[in-house]
């Protein structure tokens, strides 16, 4: 089993959400998908009140490089968006409605290429509703759920969580046994340590 | 070709100088070696007084956890030094004062495994001279060298074009066509970057 943070602002998390479903399951393993928000860890963490690739130019300059870099050699889409970051808060509520029902991951991945191919505003409902409905779920349903006090909460509780085990940026991966991988790039080594170290509790 | 922009006090760095010579030569790329200061980088770009892995501690917790597997993958051992960062200053500008000798590499790798193995001060000049003999260098004459104007000019002008070139963290790796690299684990990316895009000017 692996665990999958991932933030709908966040650039990485695309390429990652894009490729962990299919690499896990050549490995074997099991992904738990687990939207949280970064903004919350970022203030709290570093004091910042804006993306780090906002803050310091010099380090956004690399990422949007990268990340063309990144998504070409996975053969991924990719348009800079008009907006940097944009406000996940909703998608992320909708991602948590859609948990029980199996069509978080399937939206998740739609709400990622709304963001970072179609350059759509994901706050706006108006943009969720048919990603939901493509991804198995009721639009109508999951924007009413997002807006009620047990998927606030549970959100909430991912922030909380993801704080405690010590995330800090996403995509995160952490195995049965605690291990934290940070970043795209680390998803091949977080599957390998799931395989290898965590088999007993996976 | 490949540049190798390294900073002693980077943890990062120490695998990345362990292993770039062994993979640049199995692709057939030459390795310039670049020892450059990220201090004053941190300070410009990012307003930062100490290291990042000190200044938010989360990430420092998950960096030290990170070197653990990076290193314990590559075979490499690895001590948490009693002081971190340490001053990379003098030794960055011994560094420079063997370049044109050719004991660069060498010397260096000795700073890092003095750093990250030895747990030595890299700043103390006692702890440098048998590392610059045992690389093929003459102690006494380096270290004054290291003092002199044209090597502490030389060293001013290797971060000057760091931050040029859009540097922000150690180890970078740059290509002949100018593609910046950041990270021990992008090493084999931009080797390979090196190989099919920047041929004709390698």
């Amino acid at each position: 089993m692996i665990e999958f943070w991932y933030e709908f602002a966040s650039t990485y998390s695309y390429p990652a959400a894009m490729r962990v479903e299919r690499l896990a399951e050549a490995a074997g393993v099991r992904v738990e998908w687990r939207p949280f928000l970064l903004g919350p860890l970022f203030h709290a963490q570093q004091g910042l009140t804006d993306s780090p690739f906002n803050a310091f130019p010099v380090k956004g300059r690399y990422m949007w490089r990268d990340m063309e870099r990144v998504c070409a050699e996975e053969g991924l889409p990719l348009n800079h968006p008009s907006q940097f970051p944009r406000n996940g808060l909703l998608a992320a509520r909708v991602a948590i409605a859609g948990l029980d029902d199996g069509w978080t991951p399937d939206f998740s991945r739609k709400v990622y290429e709304a963001n970072f191919v179609a350059d759509q505003d994901i706050s706006d409902p108006g943009v969720l509703a048919p990603l939901i409905a493509e991804a198995g779920g009721a639009p109508d349903e999951a924007l009413e759920a997002a807006q009620s006090e047990p998927v606030k909460a549970r959100l909430k509780d991912h922030v909380s969580l993801a704080k405690a085990r010590g995330v800090f940026g996403s995509p995160s991966f952490i195995t049965a046994d605690g291990e934290l991988f940070w970043g795209n790039d680390r998803l091949e080594q977080a599957l390998a340590w799931a395989l290898h170290h965590a088999k007993a509790t996976a």
